[in-house]
């Protein structure tokens, strides 16, 4: 299905995305959502994310500034997505970063069995159980393919999922189907907070998609589509990240079905 | 009082304003705390919440991003509150959708005794004891009078207090007054935090009236006249939900008592 | 060294910037780190801090938000910093405003002598042992010269440090030179954030200076000369404080070290 379709959908639908996401870039991961129609929800109590996720209709996992108690936290919030079928994003935040982090995001691999594993190249290589060339939580090795490394993962964890792997280039595969995604802009990797709402339009497409495949890829073209757009509008008075930002979540709220699927420059394999 | 004094006697006073609020909308808050004149404090921790509350002029209390342990920081502050004869505010956030914030609000509201309690339709619904149909925070009953509910629930608490209920036609009562405030801008609710900043208004207000009713009205009187300016300075030139965060927050800062009441379309009975 | 030889230096270098830092101002705290050149990890669990900090160029530490288990965490973090010669930064945010802080302070200054200690003036004198008038985490002194209380403040540490006092007139001191710092913007103390963030740009300097009174003195330089590009940028259509805090960020994005250094108005005795 096509990206486009799939936004249509999602703004009919307006799933609720439950956040269990890193404090630093909470509200911009709850108005990208917003924008691009569906509706957060951030609730990361041991005591009521069971009864959260269930009444949700997917659910991101986020390890960015982890603790080991939100650990249980995703652990059972997964599990009550597990018994009803809700599709389970994680964004591996720091992977590589800290032997706390790297750990767990192998537990939550293990038992949650995110449909959607969505990382920088060396977030990814260190979910894979590979050397990561990272300092704190950003990747080293922005130019490299992410092919190899995601191709690496899904060998690891055994199950049917999604790999895709941030970059000059964007990866998205399933081990079958391979996506290359070209669309996007310089500035997005200044923008702190921009790999963190990209996971959050994966988990909104994945609620409303049956192949978290295309999921993912309606999620990237639609970043790297409005990206484009915001920065064509802007012109010759973009003043740096922070106002192309702020410019980039306008976009994604406007952002037409049919232009998505217009200026979308996706390679399927 | 007319809005308008309310708001030269805020900023005269510039009260502080103890925020026990929830994480993903700390940050604008504060920020329009601090552009309506108010000082915003924000500090949660159970060692210090009695002496910050003891400091400060009104207290509010959010409980988005809840956990258990959150009630026993918000009923020790509500006891130095209550103390003292500071206001206390409450915006009882996703009440209806978990257990535990449902439970929890019925139990601030019987210990603390907020004299403000300001929700959407579904928010002051659950508080009632009433059904709600809610999505998440996300209110699914926009378009309903907010009457009905707040009457319940002021009847349910059994003390004086002010029930304010944002939609599309927001409504205040206190049980013996009603205000109907017709100011506002269809972006509003596609600002992630325009709920949680007009709590703290409300807690603003509260802190330099005698009358909780008028501290309210004061409060979505200020919120719906500063978004209608920012949509007329913005005109054409609009991008979207974020760019009108900022402008309404910055007209916030700039505006003019007596253009707040000339402006304001408020319906008294 | 000139504050625009070191700014070259930091955008050559970009240094890793672990913060432990408050929940209000996270994210200004990582876009200005990420805009001065240097790269931001937020990362608070105990599980983590002491090797996120040995993997890092600086350490920040930030009492906002502050609670009794936060103080056991910068312990940690600050003696993985110490047995790695990694300086510290601390911004002791509402001291004076509750015993809880003013302690956690005196006990961070003991136990993990920063090098660069950066308050507002009520601050500063808390940390000194001084009366402060403070409401909440403002000091009611703005207009004071920061002289007596830093060179109170060094003499109560008994150690060697730079203390560095946000005022009308920015003041900076070792003990032994002293530095004022004329540049800035009327604006910037209604940005909710503006004192965390130039706390931020101290570490990211300190990471690559090996004297911290430069250090301190370009990054109080590079944020009041970036205010003052912004605005002049800006013109007659700045909006308010939320439009100066973003065009703040952008700029810095851009700052050239040549119209650093010429725009610069320091004095150094």
């Amino acid at each position: 299905m096509s990206s486009g379709k799939l936004l249509s959908m999602l703004r009919e639908k307006q799933p609720l995305i439950h956040h269990i996401s890193n404090l630093v870039t909470l509200k911009d991961c709850a108005q990208v959502t917003s924008c691009i129609g569906a509706l957060p929800v951030m609730a990361d109590a041991l005591e009521e994310v069971e009864e959260i996720t269930t009444s949700s209709s997917a659910l991101l996992l986020n390890t960015g500034t982890f603790s080991s108690g939100r650990l249980e936290v995703m652990q059972t919030a997964g599990r009550a997505a597990e018994g009803r079928s809700i599709p389970v994003v994680l964004d591996p935040v720091g992977a590589g970063a800290s032997s706390l982090r790297t750990r767990s995001v192998t537990r939550i691999l293990q038992d949650v069995k995110p449909v959607i594993l969505k990382g920088n190249y060396a977030e990814i290589s260190a979910a894979a159980g590979m050397q990561a060339e990272i300092r704190g939580v950003h990747s080293l090795q922005r130019d490299e393919p992410g092919a190899p490394n995601a191709k690496k993962l899904l060998s690891a964890i055994n199950y049917p999922a999604v790999v895709a792997v941030t970059g000059k280039v964007n990866y998205i595969t399933d081990g079958r189907r391979e996506a290359y995604i070209y669309n996007g802009h310089f500035l997005m990797p200044h923008i702190v907070g921009s790999g963190c709402m990209l996971s959050s339009l994966c988990a909104a497409f994945a609620a409303v998609s049956t192949d978290p495949f295309y999921a993912a890829v309606a999620a990237f073209a639609s970043a790297g589509v409005t990206a484009e757009i915001a920065a064509v509008q802007a012109g010759n008075s973009l003043l740096g990240p922070v106002d192309f930002k702020q410019r980039f979540l306008d976009a994604l709220f406007y952002l037409n079905p049919h232009e998505l699927d217009s200026r979308a420059k996706i390679e399927i394999k």
